[in-house]
């Protein structure tokens, strides 16, 4: 293992934050060598804690990618696309969070779970190259559906997402505490008994209205003409280019629920081959990056706050679909994954161990 | 308009309370006329504000029902199935809000806007009979889909479940609130700046599990073999009832959420022959007890915030299923509705005033 120069962009940020956590235990554990970590930002900030040392957060500039191997990007998108091209002439490895250049044909799309081969399959520009990262409630669908794509055939996909508000990053966070905080000092700390919780005293900026108590079916930018957001069609098109299966036909509806961290999603899939619910649960239980937790007698089903703060993609709630037609093969399943981690974090740094 | 006698059972409950105030508004909007209430409870308790009078909540006994035209009943179903026959057999139609007698065969399940010709259909015993209230979800999801089954057929329908916890009764707010509560005074109001979620003082007991925060794909219990719960299965096996479709398939999965007031469904639905998103949403506009909320680029579209303390099922969010298998005719919705009134409490007093 030779031990690389990694570079973070968006050190400060909620994916960024975990990014040097994660990188942190990766070394710990053995699966990662890092002979040196730059941290970087649009503006200088904060010092971050990284193997006992405080490591500042630098500027970035043009010098700021001399030397480094891999760059882990967790920043919008259009700070990836001006920053991108800038490290890979470098000669670093760009692995990009944004989904700026996911459906790029020359940019593999990666789960390492699930498509690791696919890491190779593009030269990459001079030394460098981008891989990108998928969108986060794609990442979490993939690791518990691709293995049943592999066992039986994935023709359609209709997934009900419940995301979670770290999903708008640690601004996304603040804003559901900010409204939580307004509330309890309405209801508790003063004479008004019952207030209105449609008049609380803090605006909405991240979201487009109030979350606290309240579902938002609107996660990026709507599509005119067919209506569905940005977020539902990278469920598809994503899902699509990771599994090699063009044709595979998936709608989505997502939504942001009030929960502060890991996204969940009831996903109904249909099957070109047949697949038991005990099949799916075997497959499942042996693939990697899942944890089946499935014992509804117990009250033992994938949670989001029991997911979060690790790893692995919690999948539950396996049974056969009840709406599927006479010969056709119908699961509906129930995931709850770390979205700052698997859905992102996690999954930079392990294609980072590929490299 | 003849003045009726009613009594409310279960008077204290989070449903009888909203049927008393929804009464109180039909009384004043001139569509019921009631000579008399009666407010019951299986123990006596506080009074009640009916039109300006304090009535108090008396405790239920075999005398009750005298003379009582219709009873409307917001208690659990054991407590139902113990009283309803009693109040029958006293020459009351019982309205039951419980799940007790909604799948007998001599029952009629009705939504007013969707079967109201159901109320007729069974003679009842002596001079009463039951009627049943449907599962909150189902009345949802019905009253948004009764319109579009009757113009293309209902083939197919796949939901996901974002149920507050009015579902589980006032019980379920107070859970809600005591959490956030606790969360609140471990966030602000000491030294500790990142408690421990999994750590609240309060231990669950109306959920089975921390529900602040966290989603629980678990309402009703589950039903061995096929491993759906029952609220799950009431959505299939009501909505084939009352839409008299008894070959419709249907799935749902329901997740309970960390909302106050007002479930909300995204529903993706097959039909027989075409219907475009257009023509859906002409119908909607068109149907009664719909209110379609679908300007996206405005942001606007159902929310349960918005949906509670009002009669109307909010229905956007509607377009095409991409997932849809070529020569197959599907749509996806999103609705919002207000659990306790449309969803329990006004669907039970629309049933009286067409008695």
């Amino acid at each position: 293992m030779t031990p690389k120069n990694i570079a973070v962009f968006g050190a400060t940020g909620a994916v960024g934050v975990e990014m040097v956590k994660v990188l942190e235990e990766r070394v710990d554990g053995g699966t990662l060598a890092v002979r040196s970590l730059r941290l970087l930002a649009s503006r200088p900030g904060r010092t971050v804690k990284w193997r006992g040392d405080d490591i500042p957060v630098e500027e970035v500039t043009l010098e700021s990618w001399r030397g480094i191997d891999v760059a882990l990007f967790a920043v919008d998108s259009d700070v990836s696309r001006k920053w991108a091209p800038v490290a890979v002439e470098a000669g670093s490895v760009v692995i990009d969070n944004s989904s700026a250049f996911r459906m790029a044909q020359d940019v593999s799309l990666v789960v390492p779970e699930v498509n690791p081969e696919d890491i190779a399959s593009h030269a990459g520009h001079g030394h460098g190259k981008i891989i990108a990262n998928p969108n986060c409630s794609t990442i979490i669908a993939m690791v518990a559906l691709a293995p049943l794509h592999r066992a039986a055939g994935l023709v359609r996909l209709c997934a009900s997402t419940y995301q979670a508000v770290s999903g708008a990053g640690k601004a996304g966070q603040e804003e559901l505490e900010r409204q939580i905080r307004d509330y309890a000092a309405t209801k508790w700390d003063n004479t008004n008994s019952d207030p209105d919780m449609f008049d609380l005293p803090s605006v909405p900026s991240v979201f487009q209205h109030q979350i606290a108590f309240n579902l938002i079916p609107h996660i990026d930018a709507f599509v005119p003409d067919d209506w569905y957001t940005k977020e539902e069609l990278k469920m598809r098109d994503e899902s699509r280019k990771i599994l090699h299966a063009p044709s595979l036909r998936v709608s989505a509806t997502c939504v942001r629920v009030p929960v502060m961290r890991s996204h969940s999603e009831a996903l109904t899939i249909e099957t070109e081959r047949p697949l038991s619910p005990g099949e799916a649960r075997a497959i499942l239980e042996r693939a990697p990056g899942v944890k089946v937790i499935d014992e509804p007698l117990k009250n033992r089903y994938p949670m989001p706050l029991f997911a979060s703060d690790q790893d692995l993609v919690h999948v539950g709630r396996i049974r056969r679909d009840h709406s599927a037609p006479e010969g056709c093969h119908g699961l509906v399943l129930w995931v709850s994954g770390d979205q700052l981690r698997k859905g992102a974090a996690t999954n930079a740094v392990q294609i980072a161990e590929l490299l």
